[in-house]
């Protein structure tokens, strides 16, 4: 199934999209009130009773929403491709390197992405994101994945000249980066070190892996984060990216006004945003 | 005005503070209906029309409740005092450092804070808060200080084996922090680098520092995340700790189980935590 944030005309809720439009699941399963809901193995339940239904809004009349409620937070994690570990010329962490970006640095899928104010020097990083269904504290890596209820795509947009200051800094410009469009849930998705990641600007593939270059998995990430504090559905943890980003080119490939950026994930889709420059 | 978050019974409210208890300004003013309501101009103005009220609320029936509501964040910076940048070995930072924290990893004054299960090496930091009272976006220094709405304390307890693998590890683990008891009104403090703010382990001070000892003013720090994002009502910003810290000492002072921290910044007032070791 894809799982989706909504809004349709004044209505925002939660649901199934399929190829006719999407299934309002908030509607019909009383219980499932909330993306974090509709994410626990009851929710998805009771979502994949509703599969046959026709759908409740057309395609066209819907516009998808970032997968990400207000309790909910965005954990990154830093220097997780070996590649990239080497374009950057940064030491392999010993532990994952995390850090937060807050919802106000998120757009939403389909909405553009900003250049902010303060920079041009203004990165892309196409990465996959792990979504938690399941709340969970010290869990172990066996059992890590289980507590995982799919998987979206994430462009983790990066002020280069702030990231020198702080990693947080050059995270966390307002609108800087996006998610979405849609959760694949994982019954789709079996095996996360499968998947082929694409980052394309104005159609030029810009970077490109497979998942199975992570350096620390997801199950050891999610256990790792899970010793640091209690992982509850609707969490999103960004796994890091490959090679290939605009700041290590030579000259640097900044994203400016204009631009369209795609994180294409294979057995997902594809997350675009059109670059806009930030206004004063 | 000592502006509070509380609950009493099943309400929770916004508030003022007096000898006698609080005065429930959401009941009182219907356009306040959240803290960040209360910390705005026209909130404040409101809330001074109260003042001279009796208590809704005896102090002994109510709890306070760290300031902060779900869609704020919490901005810290790190390296912000010469004496604990010369204490941890790290150059002066060229911008001020900043990380986030989540909601999740603080307490409210009064209840524990949390040794978690997964290390020893854990510390506290006394800080002064300044919290965001008008929205502001590209906000010059010279301005700023009119966009903070008042000041409270902050225990940013702090990991520090996992903050080695990131800051953002050691510095988000579940209510290791804490934050509040209340917010003190800008205009009883109108210059804050005249704060002396004291740390107290079980009655025993471990640091001790005038406010105006801070690497970077708090105009620049707010002019500084300006430029990163648009800081709304509500939104804390933590300006770092002084010398003293445990990690520091030798032999390292950590925090434990049963011990009692204060952190005490004059002009606001006392926050107080317990320790407790997190359960499994």
């Amino acid at each position: 199934m894809k799982l989706v944030r909504f809004s349709a005309g004044a209505t925002q809720s939660v649901g199934i999209l399929t190829e006719q439009g999407v299934i309002d699941v908030a509607r019909h399963a009383p219980r499932v009130r909330s993306l974090a809901d509709l994410l626990t193995p009851e929710g998805q339940a009771e979502a994949a009773t509703l599969k046959g239904r026709g759908p409740d809004h057309a395609r066209g009349d819907v516009r998808l929403l970032k997968p990400l409620e207000a309790h909910n937070r965005v954990f990154c994690i830093g220097i997780n491709y070996r590649d990239h570990a080497s374009e950057t010329g940064r030491d392999l962490p010993k532990r994952p390197s995390a850090f937060i970006r807050t919802h106000e640095s998120l757009s939403d899928p389909g909405q553009p992405i900003l250049r902010p104010v303060a920079s041009t020097s203004y990165d892309y990083e196409g990465e996959l994101v792990a979504v938690i269904g399941r709340r969970t504290h010290l869990v172990g890596e066996a059992d890590a994945l289980s507590h995982v209820a799919g998987y979206t795509c994430f462009n983790d947009g990066s002020v280069r000249d702030y990231q020198k200051f702080s990693v947080t800094a050059g995270k966390n410009f307002d609108r800087s980066g996006s998610c979405g469009p849609w959760i694949v849930t994982a019954d789709e998705i079996p095996d996360p070190t499968r998947l082929t990641l694409s980052t394309r600007l104005n159609g030029a593939e810009v970077q490109h892996s497979g998942t199975d270059m992570l350096i620390y998995s997801i199950p050891l990430i999610v256990s790792y984060l899970s010793e640091i504090t209690t992982l509850v559905p609707g969490d999103l943890i960004a796994t890091g990216t490959p090679a290939g980003v605009g700041s290590r080119r030579v000259p640097p490939l900044w994203m400016k006004h204009g631009d369209r950026v795609e994180v294409d994930i294979s057995g997902i889709g594809v997350l675009a945003n059109e670059v806009e420059d930030e206004r004063r």
